[in-house]
C-alpha cells in the first residue's frame, strides 16, 4: 500500500467521480470482492435503483429525510406526491426482491449485490449522495441458522483483508441484549431504546440522559444502568461479566448474550493479525429491522472516521412484503468510504488510465490502412492495441504512448518492425507470429 | 442461442430486475463488451448518475419531459425547483466529466461507460425506465479524426457479433447533408429540419408535411424534397445518385456526403454475414448536438423493435461546459433494450443461479465444524464452495444442490469421502489434493 495523496474530484458537491487510473483500482476491487463473494457460494444479483417510497420509508435511522424522490421534470410544481425514490441501501430493496421474486429462488437465498446507493445528506469526509455499497446476506425460510452470523463476518474480514486495506476494528452485539436491557427497564420493547443508544458516540453524557428521559421516562438508575451498559465490550468473558455485574438476566438478554459469545469464540480463531473483533453493547445500528446480531467495523488507524462495514440480523424486514417469515442476515461493506479514504491518504497504488498495450506507430512510410491492419492482427492475438489515426510524426506517437502509460509500441520504419519496452526503452526487432508466441496466455 | 422464452420481471412498471441466473448472462455481457472495447483501448470511467438539470436540459429529442429531477423526501411539498436530477444517457455526461477534468486527462481521450439511465417514459415493449448503457466515445483536442466514425461502427459491430444477438441493420447518416438540405431549403439551420425528420418513421405523410409547412414555412417543393430525400438509401453510389437527381449540392451537403459515402466503403469491408450497414439520409437522431456522422441500428428480425445502437460526432457539446474546443464521436449500445429482447424471444440460454462448483455434505458422522474446515480446504484450491449449516439429512443436502444447479457434491460418509457428480450421477473416492491437483488452472 503505497501511493500518492490524491484529491477527491468531485462533479458536484457530494457526488465523487474518478479519473481512469483511480477507476481501475475501483474496478480491481470490485472483482476482488465478487470472487471473495463467490468462493462462498453468493450470487450476484442488482435490484433497480428506484423502488416506491412506501417501500423505503419509515425504516428508522432517520435515513427519510435524506430518501431522494424522483419527480419528473415536467411534472415539478404539480405538487403531485412522489410515488419513487432511489434506495439508501440495498438490504430493503433485497427483502422487497426476495418477496417479490421468491417462487424462482431457491432457500437459502445467498447472494450479493454491488450496486450504488443515495442519501441526501450533508457532505462531509467519508459521507457522499451517491456511493456504492457490496453487500453479502443470506435470507431463508421460517429460521437463518446462526452459523451465518459467523459467516457474514469471516466474509468481510476475507474481503477487507484481500482489499489489503490496514487494520480493521469489528464491534459486535446482539439487539436481543438490547432487548433485554428494555424488559429490564420496564419499556415494551428495545426499537426506541436502541435507536438512542446507537447515538452514544455522538451525544454527550447530558444529551444522552436527557433523551433517555425525556423520550423513554427512564429514572436516574435507569439512565445509570443505559451507561453502564454501554461500556460492557470486549471478548466473551468481557461481555458475560459485564452483564452479570449490571444483573441482565432475561429470556431476551440471556438468549442475546448466548449467541453473541458463540459468535465471539468462533470468529477469534480466523481472526488476523492486526484486526480486533469485539463484542461491544454499545453497538445498536439505527435501523429498526435489526434483531439479532448487528455489526459495525471502523479503521483503527482513522478512529474518528465514519463506520466502513455494518450489518445484522433481520427477522421480519421480507415479512413487510410478503405474508410469510424469511428472515436474513448480512453485512454490507462501504466500497466508496473505505476507497476513498486510502487514496486521499495516500494508501492506495493507482491505476492504469488505458488498458492498451501496444500502440502501432510508425513513420511516414507506414499508412493508416496498414496501421489498422497490424492492428487488427495484432489485437487477434488476445491484446490490447490501438493507433493514433492519421499516423501523427512517430515522436508525437511516442509521447502519446508515453503519456498514457502504454507499456509497448510497435514502432514500422522502412517497412522495419520493432518493439519498444517504454520502461526499460529496449528495442528488439518483432514480428507478429513471434509476439504471439511470447505471449503468456 | 437458444432458451426457454423468458417473461420479464418488474420491481416497479419499467423497472427490470433479473433472478441470479439472468444476471449471470448479463454480466457474462458487461464482461465481453469490456473485452472488445478494451482491445481497442478504450478505458473504462463512470460518471454520477446524477448532474444538475442546468446541465441535462435542452439537449433536444424531446428528453426534457422524461427526465427524472431528484428532490429529498423532507422538503417536497416546499416546491422548490429541482436543481439535480437523474441522467438519460452517458453522451452529456461525459462531455461535462471531459470538461470538468480535462486537465488530469490525456487527448485523445477513449472510454468506455456502461452504466444505468433512466427517463421518466411510458413503459412499453423495450423501453424502460431504468435500463443499462453501454458507451464508446472518443473526444480529442481541436479535431477529432473521422477514422474515428469507423472505428465506432466496427467496434459496435464486433460488440454485436460476439453477443451473438443476430442479424443487425446499421443506418448512417451525416448532420452536415442534413445541414445542406436545410441551406437548400432556405433555412438558418438544420437543427429544427433534423429534429422533424426524426420522426419521419413515427409520422404519416400528410402528418410530416403539416410540421414541415407549419414549423418550417416549406410549400409543396420543399417538403417534397423533404420526403424525398427521406427515401435516399443504400451504398456510397445510392447516396451520391439520390443526392443528384436531387440537386443537393452545396459546401455542408458536398462535406457530408464525402464523409458518409468514404465512411460507408471502408467499413463495407469488415462487415460480418447477416449484418447490413446502409447510408440512410432519414436518420438525423433527435439529439441537437450531433454535427457530423449519426448513427442507428435496429434488429433485422425485429424491424419494429426500437433502435439497439445510437450515436454520433458532437463537436460543440464539450464546448457547453467549457471555453474550449473538444468534439467528440461515440455510440451507445442499448444493452437492456438488446438483453430483454433476446431473453423473451427464447434466444438466449440462461446461466447458473449460484456460482457455487462444491457443496461440502455428510451423514450425520461429519459436524459441521468438520464440514466449515473441509471447505475452506477446498476453498483454497479456487474452488468456490458452500456447506449448509447445521449439517441436515443427506437427501435434504443433495437436493438442495440439485435445485440450485451446483454441479459437484463433495460427501463424507462415515469419514469416507466421496464427490458426486451431479449431471452424470457417478460418485468417486476424492482426497483434496486429488482435487486440488485434477483441477485446470
Amino acid at each position: 500500500m503505497a501511493g500518492a495523496k490524491t484529491k477527491l474530484n468531485f462533479a458536484i458537491s457530494g457526488f465523487p467521480e474518478f479519473t481512469p487510473a483511480v477507476r481501475d483500482v475501483e474496478r480491481q476491487w470490485l472483482a476482488t470482492l465478487a470472487e471473495v463473494f463467490e468462493s462462498y457460494g453468493y450470487a450476484n444479483i442488482e435490484t433497480p435503483s428506484v423502488e416506491t417510497v412506501q417501500t423505503l420509508a419509515s425504516k428508522g435511522e432517520d435515513v427519510d429525510k435524506e430518501i431522494y424522490a424522483l419527480t419528473r421534470l415536467a411534472a415539478i410544481g404539480e405538487n403531485a406526491s412522489a410515488k419513487l425514490a432511489l434506495h439508501y441501501d440495498l438490504t430493503v430493496p433485497t427483502a422487497r426482491y426476495v418477496a417479490k421474486q421468491h417462487g424462482n429462488l431457491t432457500f437459502p437465498f445467498k447472494r450479493y449485490q454491488m450496486q450504488r446507493c443515495w442519501r441526501g445528506e450533508r457532505p462531509q469526509e467519508g459521507r457522499y449522495r451517491e456511493f456504492t455499497q457490496c453487500d453479502i446476506d443470506v435470507i431463508d425460510a421460517d429460521t437463518v441458522s446462526l452459523s451465518y452470523d459467523a459467516e457474514m463476518l469471516e466474509m468481510a474480514v476475507v474481503a477487507l483483508t484481500r482489499l489489503n486495506v490496514g487494520p480493521v476494528k469489528f464491534q459486535v452485539s446482539n439487539r436481543k441484549i438490547m432487548d433485554g436491557l428494555a424488559a429490564c427497564l420496564g419499556l415494551s420493547d428495545g426499537t426506541l431504546l436502541a435507536r438512542i443508544l446507537d447515538k452514544v458516540d455522538k451525544l454527550s453524557t447530558e444529551q444522552l440522559s436527557e433523551r433517555l428521559s425525556t423520550e423513554l421516562g427512564l429514572d436516574a438508575t435507569g439512565i445509570d444502568t443505559c451507561i453502564r451498559f454501554c461500556q460492557i465490550k470486549g471478548g466473551p468473558d468481557a461481555i458475560s461479566d459485564g452483564m452479570d455485574a449490571l444483573g441482565l438476566s432475561n429470556p431476551d438478554a440471556d438468549a442475546g448474550r448466548d449467541a453473541l459469545c458463540t459468535l465471539l469464540a468462533k470468529v477469534e480463531k480466523s481472526r488476523p493479525d492486526g484486526f480486533i473483533i469485539d463484542g461491544d453493547l454499545a453497538i445498536s445500528r439505527g435501523f429498526d429491522y435489526y434483531t439479532g446480531v448487528v455489526y459495525e467495523a471502523r479503521f483503527i488507524d482513522f478512529p474518528g472516521y465514519p463506520s466502513i462495514c455494518a450489518g445484522g440480523r433481520y427477522e421480519n424486514l421480507v415479512g413487510q412484503f410478503m405474508k410469510r417469515k424469511l428472515p436474513g442476515v448480512g453485512i454490507s461493506i462501504g466500497l466508496t468510504r473505505i476507497f476513498t479514504k486510502l487514496l486521499t491518504e495516500g494508501l492506495l497504488e493507482t491505476g492504469r488510465s488505458t488498458p492498451t498495450e501496444v500502440l502501432v506507430a510508425g513513420d511516414a512510410s507506414l499508412t493508416e490502412v496498414e496501421a489498422e491492419a497490424l492492428a487488427a492482427q495484432i489485437r487477434a492475438t488476445g491484446t490490447n492495441v490501438e493507433i493514433l489515426p492519421d499516423v501523427p510524426r512517430l515522436d508525437k506517437q511516442l509521447k502519446y504512448a508515453n503519456d498514457k502509460g502504454i507499456p509497448y509500441v510497435w514502432i514500422v520504419r522502412d517497412g522495419k518492425h520493432q518493439l519498444k519496452d517504454m520502461t526499460t526503452g529496449t528495442q528488439k526487432d518483432i514480428t507478429v507470429s513471434d509476439f504471439a508466441a511470447s505471449r503468456p496466455n
